[in-house]
């Protein structure tokens, strides 16, 4: 190995099966000799001045320093009033895009092989503007906000991710014979940024084309883009594609380069605790991670002994199918890491 | 055979493919003595006094008498300012429940085996509002209406297809925790009729959870209820699970008894006249109108036939994987009418 500066990474273990599933993706970035050193923080809203929901000071500090966050999963607040996590988090750090690769796992039984493809959502705006009105009695608007800005910027970023990650097309996602204004002034920013990237190829599709022919036939996409309510929607879909949320990553970019990377299933209150959490996704946000700080062999290792794990079959989790506990999963990881080396 | 009197139905062939598919159908259902009069109608629109387009004052007349009709595809016009043919057709006859049922059929090899769903889409409001504005240079806003009646009328038909079609559970799909007000008001019309309705089981799913759940065990689903948008995708991804638009039937109910079933796939017209194309589609649609007419025998004789045709696999159009032409495709099915009787 190259020495390799340390760099910090902000943590965010999250609740339930979060602390055991962070623990274990330390441990494999240890054995991996990855050179992150985590500043642990808690981001759980907290009362600021005025009475507005923040997350906590020093865990904004963290971020704002290290830029680059992974984050377990985070428990629904119950507290009245208090807001989505993921939405604040989104909207303090201006993520304003959701990245989800959905590569099928060797090994992992589903219905679809050869899955290889990347949803890209923009995060920020459409139809999650939160401004709705009952206009009369029984009758309520809720508004989609469609921007030039927002909808450059996540085009721009789905043609840069493609020309980095050695992809082909970008496919535009839409509703523009419907929504003919907003997600027309999205279709019309795809195609502007298309034009400064000839290398990768540009199609558009109607939402409801793709969710057929994706269901049908997913082989035939490669990077989506497309607004947000339609993100929410494919990237579970893709998800579900390859497995469920237990083996998807998740990445989300923000301005100013930051970056917050997470696994999107639940806590599993049930489960936490009892050593049995699968720390697939949360492992492989991690290793999104890694590519995304430019430490590509670091990820590929990982995601190697990672992939080998689960093919191997021998020691799996109870939700991939197996019996052995989480800290037998890493420890099989671990090993495969050391082979490698 | 006991006597039935005939109804009369108004058929909309179509472009493209349309007119050879309706003769096919046509001919299965004489061949079933289905109680059948055809009242054959063009629908393609037309401008009207003061350059409004409306659908010919004929085929208006038909259906305003008939009540059921039975369409082919139409393609999409190409006249500046022509509607889409769809939305004119929904907003002639308030056609308000898009209802697709989505029954896997045995021996077309599909990811999936055992999908028997059924997807009800509000059809008239939501997204399509068609109601959008510009802002501000580069910022547009959509408007969503969501209404008290048009949720209560939609909720209560689910229901009651539920109770007449022998299903057992109606689930509600919805992002009401970020369209609180709108999907918040839809899905209170659902938890109110539900009420009404003791011996059907309701329950409420996420969008982007149904997606997910969908992919990866379709089984669980029986009826879903939704808003436009959310139908216009739902219907097409389950369409994807049993094979795609060329087997998926579809049906319009509208206000006032009016309701008009349809192939939802495209007028394919390069193979339009050359007796290739596969007829599957519409005949569901056809048989689902039976059963809509009461005329439940007539529709399961010529579903059995039909489903045997394809289980069999000797006598299949290209697109299901065989090379027979449509007429022997539809001899073939005529044929075990016979038998039936
Ligand atoms: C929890 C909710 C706010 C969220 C969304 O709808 O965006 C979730 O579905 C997601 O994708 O992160
Ligand atoms: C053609 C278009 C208007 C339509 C829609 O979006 O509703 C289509 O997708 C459908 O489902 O009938």
């Amino acid at each position: 190995h190259t020495f390799k500066e340390m760099q910090t990474v902000t943590l965010i273990p999250g609740d339930g099966i979060g602390p055991e599933i962070s623990s274990a993706v330390m441990k494999i970035f240890e054995t991996a000799k990855a050179p992150i050193r985590w500043e642990e923080r808690n981001v759980t809203a907290i009362k600021g001045p005025g009475g507005r929901w923040m997350i906590p000071p020093d865990a904004k500090e963290s971020m704002d320093k290290s830029k680059i966050g992974l984050k377990g999963p985070l428990k629904t607040p119950i507290a009245a009033g208090h807001p989505s996590m993921n939405l604040l988090l989104r909207k303090t750090f201006d993520l304003y895009a959701n990245v989800r690769p959905c590569i099928s796992i060797e090994g992992y039984k589903t219905p679809y092989t050869d899955v290889n493809l990347v949803t890209i959502r923009e995060n920020t705006e459409g139809e999650y503007s939160g401004i709705e009105h009952v206009i009369v009695d029984g009758v309520v608007q809720s508004i989609k906000l469609i921007t030039e800005d927002a909808s450059r910027r996540i085009a721009e970023y789905a043609f840069e991710y493609a020309r980095n990650n050695q992809r082909n097309s970008v496919t535009a996602v839409h509703k523009a014979n419907i929504m003919r204004m907003s997600d027309g002034l999205f279709l019309r920013k795809c195609r502007e940024v298309a034009e400064n990237y000839k290398d990768i190829k540009f199609t558009e599709m109607y939402l409801d084309t793709v969710c057929l022919n994706m269901v049908q036939d997913p082989t035939q996409f490669d990077v989506l883009v497309m607004p947000n309510l339609y993100g929410d929607i494919l990237s579970d879909l893709c998800a579900g594609l390859i497995g469920g949320l237990g083996v998807t990553p998740s990445g989300n970019i923000g301005a100013n380069g930051v970056a917050i990377f997470e696994s999107v299933h639940g806590t599993a209150p049930d489960i936490a605790g009892l050593d049995l959490a699968n720390p697939t996704a949360l492992l492989l946000s991690a290793v999104m991670m890694l590519r995304h700080m430019g430490l590509h062999d670091y990820g590929n290792k990982i995601q190697t002994a990672c992939f080998d794990t689960i093919r191997d079959k021998k020691v799996l989790t109870k939700d991939l199918g197996g019996n052995s506990k989480c800290s037998e999963f890493t420890a099989d990881i671990c090993r495969r890491i050391q082979d490698l080396d």
